[in-house]
């Protein structure tokens, strides 16, 4: 509990209507798209980067826990106030601040939704690459703090491969700012890029200039389905191989298929053991060659059906389907493990093979889901949390797992974060020494440890 | 001077083979591709992580300053050991431990050059995409401490966007590494972008992991003049703000294209006021197609000529004769005076008419060199440091150009980096805090300031 001096302070700064104390709304925000849960103790809801700072000197001063929250889809628990304490949450700080596609940058709040970015760029002919399963709610500022993917990062890039420059109030409350308007800018430390993916432990962001991209020219999807999953996972790493860069290649097993079916009914073969969302895009001739290759490509993995968007509208169903997955398969069990590991491409068939393995081994199902084109594999487990036996056998086919994919070469976490979920692995891919530069850093920063503390670092 | 004892200790590391000390082997090391010159006390060419682990152990316990260097073509005295100390010659720790195009990333040491990864990539038909106008010289290490830029990056981007995971020695001699072999990973701070650009103030690289990128079906080059430095550099901005995206776009004017020619005689238009050096790459269809555009838009900007690059050596001449242009410049002057000022596309023809101006208010000729599709500019003033008058002149108009560069929502540096040349103009694009926060990063990790000592931070 917040001592009330302390409070009253706060609300002279955002004022009672974005000061959020009751029970009933806080609990709100106790929670995100990971399982752990933990009420703050108060929720303010910044409209400028002033009452952000104003907000850092009185938690620093009193060393009060701050976590900075978006639309909280985060499924690593980044947005979990495990020590309680502030929630600041940027959903009103959502504006655009200004749009330049001739010099290809948009200057964004960090409460502004992906989708919306993608909207305001839509007339200009422009849009921004990374898109995160969760772009039709998920706020860039959370995009920004776990340096989120999406399907077509493939092609383009995740998150901090955008980032041109920002503006970051630090635990201290004072401003600064790195980076520039410009795409080429060695202008001291690249602390744009340290912020991108520090989960909210180094920094509240406040401002972000991010480069924007022209529309291609044409876009290509086709759906391909296998009837065997082994032939899907070989395709994907077929596809790689030989060259060719699809903007998106979405990997999804039957049980995935099914569950997307159930849900949403759009003629996914719920037969096919594996089938893969292919997307190309880029000059139309080109297109067309490419796509080509990699027909030839599937072709000879054995696809048993390949079908193309014949329209946007088509071509919107299949992604809506790609995207509602995590979603349907809440359908499933009371509860969802959502797995996040990379390996490199070629590894992917063997990956997909001992993920199978794992889960048999411990009588659990398991939909594989996967960026397939990049080795990020989201393999997911549904089940129920409150059957303690059966939790037990989920958590050791999740270490299991990890471990799988450090054993080829992968990693952890390829977009969803480290968070509250995957602390303890971290030593499976890093030494003593690098742990301990990560607080080395941290402690410089935020010395008081205010900032998302009980996280990684 | 170096205390014997402690000289002996290092001779033990390295043996006396990779141990300088001989005044004339020492002057090697005191300079780089900048203006000034300082001796260092000691040279040491390690050949392991090991070794250079050991080194900074003995130098942390006796702070003695460490410069790490490659081949020494930094234009911001980055390599020059300002504060004397030992400097670390990585051009023996040369080798490419692990080439894996299926995977799309290849393994290095830092002394490794620029050209020679690409040379190893080749066969597979892959390549390494920045390429600095040092590349047949500089090393991977030095273009990963400068984030070093290129023509090609305006398509590809830059040295961080192809830094997958690195190596580290820190300065206390600790061991660490970050990322991986996966394109996709968010496994804690991204600490590897942080020591990219640093400019070994933090760090001693000592092996990278870079992503690599297939060769594209097609490359299409054409030499474009224009009577006008105007016309010339609407082009740029035009072309850019049409959506296409040329691997590069580089703009060489008069005073350019006549040292160039008075050096290597191939046939560039000496009267032509403007040029640019257009490349296109991708599938042959796509890169004819945009090509054309690219052609249409200059024709509509009044190009003289269009001569299109019928061979590959035809082409290679023409990089060969843009890769000279800072080269020839060295002989027209004693000095030369380079700047690497970066300014958004749209205001490209506003900053060359602007460094014109200033040249000529300062009696000083320029030549404008620039990758001007991504805005960053190399105007070169050639003068002579020895007369004290003009080279007054010659800061005193350097001074103005960032300036411009600033007051057009530009930047200090694209790609030269900071180094000891242009430290006293952070405060044109950072506030207090935001420069001191460099410093607060600085001192948590190397707690002493031996790492490259007395540059910009």
């Amino acid at each position: 509990m917040l001592d009330s001096k302390i409070r009253n302070q706060l609300e002279e700064i955002v004022g009672q209507e974005r000061l959020l104390e009751k029970p009933e709304e806080l609990i709100c925000y106790s929670y995100d798209a990971y399982l752990e849960e933990s009420m703050p103790d108060l929720v303010l809801l910044p409209v400028t980067c002033e009452e952000v700072s104003k907000i850092m000197k009185i938690c620093s001063s009193y060393k009060i826990p701050v976590t900075a929250r978006g639309a909280g889809t985060s499924v690593c628990g980044a947005s979990i106030p495990i020590k309680h304490g502030i929630v600041l949450c940027f959903s009103q700080m959502n504006k655009i601040m200004e749009i330049n596609t001739k010099d290809r940058y948009i200057i964004v709040q960090p409460g502004v939704v992906n989708i919306d970015i993608q909207k305001a760029l839509e007339p200009f002919k422009f849009f921004y690459p990374p898109d995160p399963g969760s772009m039709n709610v998920a706020t860039i500022g959370g995009n920004v703090a776990q340096n989120a993917g999406g399907p077509r990062c493939l092609k383009y890039g995740v998150t901090a491969d955008y980032i041109l420059g920002m503006e970051v109030v630090l635990a201290s409350g004072k401003t600064v700012r790195f980076g520039s308007r410009n795409v080429k800018d060695v202008t001291g430390y690249r602390l744009s890029g340290l912020f991108c993916g520090s989960e909210g432990t180094l920094g509240i962001v406040t401002e972000i200039i991010l480069r924007v991209v022209p529309l291609p020219e044409t876009i290509k999807t086709i759906l391909v389905t296998f009837d065997d999953l082994d032939d899907t996972a070989r395709s994907v790493s077929d596809i790689i191989g030989a060259g060719i860069l699809p903007v998106a290649m979405e990997l999804l097993d039957k049980l995935t298929i099914n569950a997307i079916e159930d849900s949403a009914n759009l003629g996914f073969p719920r037969e096919a053991q594996g089938s893969l969302l292919i997307e190309i895009d880029g000059v139309k001739e080109a297109c067309e060659k490419e796509m080509q290759k990699v027909i030839e490509k599937v072709k000879a993995n054995n696809a048993t059906s390949i079908k193309e968007a014949k329209s946007d509208k088509e071509r919107d169903e299949l992604w809506e389907a790609r995207r509602s997955a995590f979603g349907v398969f809440a359908k499933l069990a009371p509860d969802i493990f959502s797995e996040d590991v990379t390996v490199p491409a070629s590894k992917i068939p063997s990956m997909i093979r001992k993920t199978v393995a794992i889960a048999q081994k411990y009588g659990l199902k398991v939909g594989i889901l996967a960026h397939a084109g990049d080795g990020n594999m989201h393999p997911m487990i549904p089940a129920d949390k409150s059957n303690k036996e059966e939790w037990e056998r989920v958590e050791k086919a999740f270490d299991e797992i990890v471990e799988a994919a450090v054993s080829l070469n992968g990693t952890l976490s390829g977009e969803h974060g480290i968070g509250l979920a995957k602390t303890r692995f971290l030593p499976l891919v890093m030494n003593e020494d690098s742990i301990e530069f990560m607080s080395v850093i941290k402690k410089a920063v935020d010395p008081d440890g205010i900032l998302n503390p009980g996280k990684f670092v």
